[in-house]
C-alpha cells in the first residue's frame, strides 16, 4: 500500500498485470466466501455474517500481498481515485480502472468455476453471491451508506499509508484488510458493502452472462448505486485528506 | 500510541482535528455495529456477540490509525486521565474531552444517516445502539465493573506503550485494538462495556434528540455510571502505573 | 516472551510483581470470558466456543504485555518449567510458580467481582466458570489429552522465542495468544484445556471458598490431572527442544 | 517461509526433523479442530465452519514457526513443487515429501490419541476428522476446485515471501496462517479444501489402520482428487510466478 502513493514510479505494464491479477483474486475470494455460506451442498453454508466479513477482509489480504509490488495493490477504483486527488497525479487512472475491471469480471468467472457443480444445481437466485444489493430501497439512503463506507475505507487508507512503521513491518496490508473486515461489520448492514465499483459492477455483468440455472435477474436499476457511491466517498477522502493532513 | 505519552507535543488545532475525527470515526463504526446486528433489515441481523466485539474492536483500530499523528489516538478520556497521571501533565485535558465529546456526538448522527433506512421503519426501542446499559440493574456492582474494564484498557495502553518494537514495527494500535476486543468478551456481559465516557454520554445526548420512531426512552438515570465508572478506571490504572514502573 | 530466556535477568521484585500481576489479569480476562458466555443475564450468553478460545487468546495477550518487561511473561508454571530445563537455571522457579499461584486466585476474585449480580442470582453449578473438567471421565486418556496440549504451547513458544525479527517487532506476545486460541479449538475439546496448573488449582481454590449460590461442588478428585498434565508437558517440550535445537 | 526460497541452505538432517516434526503438528491441530466440531461429547461440538477455518489456519501458524529455522516450514508438498519450479532446485525435493508424508502420519495418531475417550465410543463415520470429502461427487470439478485453491496458496506464499517487511518482522508465517484461513472460508465450500496431498493422505492411511469404532470407510476412490489436484495448483503457481515475476 505504501507504494501506493507513488503511483508513477509503476510501468504500465506491471499495473496492468498487478491490478488484473490482484483484482481477480479479490473477486475471487470475495465473490468466493459469498458462494460458500449461500450454496447448497457447500460445507460453509450458514456459517454466517462473520465468515463473510472476515472472508473479504483476508480476500482483500491475500490480493494485495500479490500485487503490491507491481502496481501498489489499489484494487478498487476508489481508492485509485483517493490516491490521485492526494497525489495530484491521474495520468495512471484510466489504466488502474481499466486493468481492476478485467480482473474482477475473471475473478466472477473463477467463482463460477470453483462452485461448478453447486451453481449446475441451483434453485435459487443468485445475484447476492456477485454483487451487492440493499435490504432497503431507497436510491438517496443507499447512495449515502455507500459514500461514508467507502469514505472510511479511503481515508483509513491515506492515514495507514502514512505510517512509517508498517511500511517497513510489512504489515500495512493486514491492517486494511482488518479496516475492510471492520467496514464490514459496522457500515455493511443496509446494502452489502460494495465500496468498490469494479466489485460490483464487473461480477454484476458476468452474473448476467453465465448459464446458471434459475439464477433470477442482474438488478441493473440498482447498479448505478455501488458504482457512484463509491467514487464520491474516494474523491471526498482524498479531498479532506489534502485539507487536514 | 506511543506519542499519546508526549502529550504536550501536539499542536492544540492537531489534537482537536485528531480527536474529533477520530472519535467521530470510533461511534461511526462502533455504534454501527450495534446497529448491524440488532436492527431489522440490515444483512447483520442477529451476528451475535462475536460481531460486536470484533466490531468494537477494529473500529478503534481504524479511529486510531487515524488520529495516532494528529493527537496521539486518546479518543477517550479515561485514556487521557490515565496518561495524565503517567507524565503529570494536565494542561491539555479540557481540549482532549472537550474534541472527544464532539467526536462522540458527530460519530452517533453518522451511525443514524448510515442507517436511516432501518431507523425509518423502526419498531423497538434503539437505546443499546447508542449507549450500554445494565443487564442487572445495581449502581454500585454496574459501577466497579466498569471500573475494572477500564482500569484493564487503560493500564493495558500504558504497558503496551512501553515496548519499543511495537511502536518501531506500527501494530501498536493492532494489539490495543484486540484489547478492546478481549476486554468486551471477557468483562463486557454485565453492563456491555462502556470504559469511555464519551463513547456511552455522546451517544446518549443525540439519542435523546434524533427523530426516530418509537426509539424509547435515553435512561438519563444509569448515565452516570458510565461516565463516572471508566474515569476512576483510567485514573487508578495511571496511579497503579506509576507505582509499579 | 523473548527475555523469558534470560530467567536470572529480572530482580525478585520485578518477577514478583510482573507475575502475580500478569496472572492476575490472565485469570481475570480468561475466567471472565467463561463467566460471559455461560451466567444468565450477560449479554455475551451462548456467544460459543469461538468466543471462548478467542477471549482466552486474548486474555494471554494483555496479561503478557502487562508483565513482560517486569519478569519474561511466564504466567504459567508449565512456562517455567520449559524455560528451566532449556537454560537450566531453576532458581527462580519458585518464585515464579508461588507468584503465578498468587495472581490466579486474585484474578479468580476479580471475576466474582465483575459478574457479582449475576452470581448472586445463580441457580446452576459454576465450576466450569473457574477451572476444567473432562467431558469423559477417564484419568488416563485426561492426562494424556493436557499433556499433548501444554506441549504443543510450551514447545511453540520456545520455537517462537528462537525467532529474532518477532522479537524486534514486540508481536511475539500476540503470536503466542494466537496459539493459545488455536490449541483451545483443536485440542480443547475433551478436558477445556488447562495447560497451566495455577489457571485450574488457584481458581478451583477461590470457587471452593467464594459464598456464591448453588455453586456445586469444587470436583477436587479431577483436580490433580490439569496439575500434573500441564507440569509433564511443559517439562517434555523444555526437553525435545534442547535434543532438537 | 522467507527462507523456503533456499532450499539448499538447510542439511538433510534439518529437513529430515523440520518437515516431520512441523506436519506433524499441522495435522495435530487442524484434524483435532475436526474432532472438536464434530466428535460427541467434545466441549466443541458444533461451533461451525469459522472455528474449523481458524483452527486450521493457527495450525498452519503454529507448524510454521516450530519448523521454519529448520526447513522453511514448507509442510506441504503443493508448496514444494511451487518453490522448486521458482527456484530450479529440486534436490531435495524428494526429502522434503517424504517427511512431510511421515509427520502427516504421525499427526493423524496424535489427533486420535487426543481424542481418544471420544473416538473410543464412536458411532459415526469419522473420516471427516482425518481427510477431505466433496459435497458434491465429480472428479473433473472437484479437481479444478483443488488446483484453485492450491494455486492461491502457493501464489500467495510466494509473492508475500517476496516482501522484506514481513521477513524481517518474523510475520510473514502469520500472513501464511491469515491466508489458509481465507482460502477455507472462500474456497473450502465445495471439498473441504485439501490443498495439500500429504494433508489427505496420510491422515486417509492412518484412518483406514486405527481401530476406531464404527469409524466407516476410508472413500480410497477419491483419494487421488486431494493429491493431483495440489501438485497441479502448486505447480501453476511457480511457472505463473516465473513468468510474472
Amino acid at each position: 500500500m505504501d507504494k501506493g502513493v507513488f503511483v508513477s514510479a509503476f510501468s504500465n505494464g506491471d499495473i496492468f498485470v498487478g491490478e488484473t491479477l490482484g483484482t481477480a483474486a479479490l473477486i475471487l475470494l470475495g465473490g468466493g466466501v459469498c458462494a460458500a455460506v449461500t450454496l447448497k451442498k457447500s460445507k460453509a453454508i450458514n456459517a454466517g455474517w462473520l465468515a463473510i466479513t472476515f472472508g473479504w477482509g483476508f480476500a482483500v489480504m491475500i490480493a494485495a500481498y500479490m500485487s503490491a509490488s507491481k502496481s501498489g495493490a489499489h484494487l478498487n477504483p476508489a481508492v485509485t481515485l483517493a490516491l490521485a486527488v492526494k497525489s495530484g497525479e491521474w495520468g495512471d487512472v484510466p489504466l488502474y480502472l481499466g486493468s481492476q475491471m478485467l480482473g474482477a469480471m475473471i475473478g466472477a468467472v473463477l467463482v463460477w468455476a470453483t462452485y461448478l457443480g453447486q451453481f449446475q444445481e441451483n434453485e435459487e437466485p443468485t445475484l447476492g453471491i456477485f454483487s451487492t444489493g440493499p435490504e432497503i430501497r431507497n436510491p438517496i439512503q443507499n447512495m449515502l451508506t455507500e459514500i461514508i463506507g467507502t469514505f472510511v475505507l479511503c481515508f483509513a487508507i491515506l492515514t495507514q499509508a502514512g505510517n512509517e512503521g508498517l511500511g517497513k513491518s510489512g504489515l500495512g496490508i493486514l491492517i486494511v484488510a482488518f479496516t475492510v473486515v471492520g467496514i464490514g461489520l459496522s457500515l455493511g448492514g443496509p446494502t452489502g458493502y460494495a465500496i468498490n465499483p469494479v466489485r460490483d459492477l464487473g461480477p454484476r455483468i458476468v452474473h448476467s452472462l453465465l448459464p446458471i440455472p434459475n439464477k433470477g435477474g442482474s438488478d441493473w436499476s440498482y447498479a448505478w448505486i455501488p458504482v457512484t457511491g463509491p467514487l464520491v466517498g474516494g474523491l471526498l477522502a482524498g479531498g479532506l485528506y489534502n485539507i487536514v493532513f
